[in-house]
């Protein structure tokens, strides 16, 4: 049995796309990490975290009880870890691209024309 | 004409969840914004993701022109702003989550059992 | 100008996968249709389709007004168009499929003993 | 122990309408079924579809060894189920959708503009 010391807790999505990348290397699965496959894991797991929702009301949605929370955020770690580990194949600067995204959502939707409207939300 | 100041850019997964606050509150969006509606905007963003990829080699996939590369990067951005808000709404810890998760999957497949098999991997 | 009649309407899966077996094959898209891409295209539809209700009470969902009814009617045909397309290159047939799958459903959750329930419906 | 006959194959979309309706009434299960839960039950097997091939290459994907093919056929019944209950729901006839469907893609993409070309093909 060997002691391997515990992994380090992630802080940040930069040692999230490190850790991501050592793992890749260390089983050789770079090979399988093209951008294609990486959007198409990337989908399977959006749709495990879809699959709890799928029966619920909204209302039921917003008060799940812990263990269902738990499996759930199971599911955003799992998208999240192909976001970034696809956006590291591509060389997108993951900040960069949210950062300039709200910009123009924000000048897209001015709060004072959109606010509490549903048909404008459901129009975009 | 207002003169509004350029938002800020982003830097965090904080600061982004507290712009997506900002931005919900001051649209008064949050109504619309519960677990179930929040899954199933994340796996369309995922998908149109995914579409474009579909018609694509997996070589072409990896050496993609930079003005496609920019619009995978709005996607990617889309899904990030999705997993984001929705770990907010259900005060979720992203970092806990993926540490936890990687934890186990370094536990699950040990570097030296599964180094560059296709079969090991596609099994799990 | 060209005078051609217009498309005969289509009454079964069967017409249904020979008419996108000659559309296929007249632009010499069987090079693309691999199953791999054809599954992508296909969950690429499905999320056109959620996209219509993302934003939706699920009362708001059952009575659309007909343009939207529509629209939706689009989507679920590019849907049934993969999921046929699909089937014929991987020589799948889908009635013996769904057969065999109904006849498994229906063993699996007795009438008599899930009835009503969410509990039970969800926990599948 | 009930003696109860095998179920009837089911040979055609009106069939399987009518055995889901049926299916849905004996267990109480049309007020889970509104549109809105049907898409994301429809996506949520078109992405366990999708999980079938996204460590394939497409030449893999192209020659699934049989117990492979009688999964991935079992999905593509999951989906197709879905498609039928979400169209039924919806009042939606979908032979009318798809002949409509199949009659614009024929026009919009003409066999002797587009033939064999990735590039027409990508690009719609």
């Amino acid at each position: 049995m060997t002691m391997t010391p515990p992994p380090a807790p992630i802080r940040n999505l930069e040692e999230l796309r490190d850790r991501l990348r050592t793992f890749a290397a260390a089983r050789d699965w770079d090979q399988f990490h093209s951008p294609k496959n990486l959007a198409m894991a990337l989908i399977v797991e959006a749709a495990e975290l879809v699959e709890h929702f799928q029966w619920l009301t909204e209302a039921q949605s917003a008060a799940l009880p812990p263990e269902k929370t738990a499996a759930v955020a199971d599911e955003l770690a799992d998208v999240l870890i192909y976001v970034v580990r696809l956006a590291d194949r591509l060389d997108v600067d993951l900040f960069a691209a949210v950062s300039s995204k709200l910009a123009r959502n924000e000048a897209k939707y001015p709060a004072d024309r959109v606010k509490g409207s549903a048909r404008k939300y459901t129009e975009y």
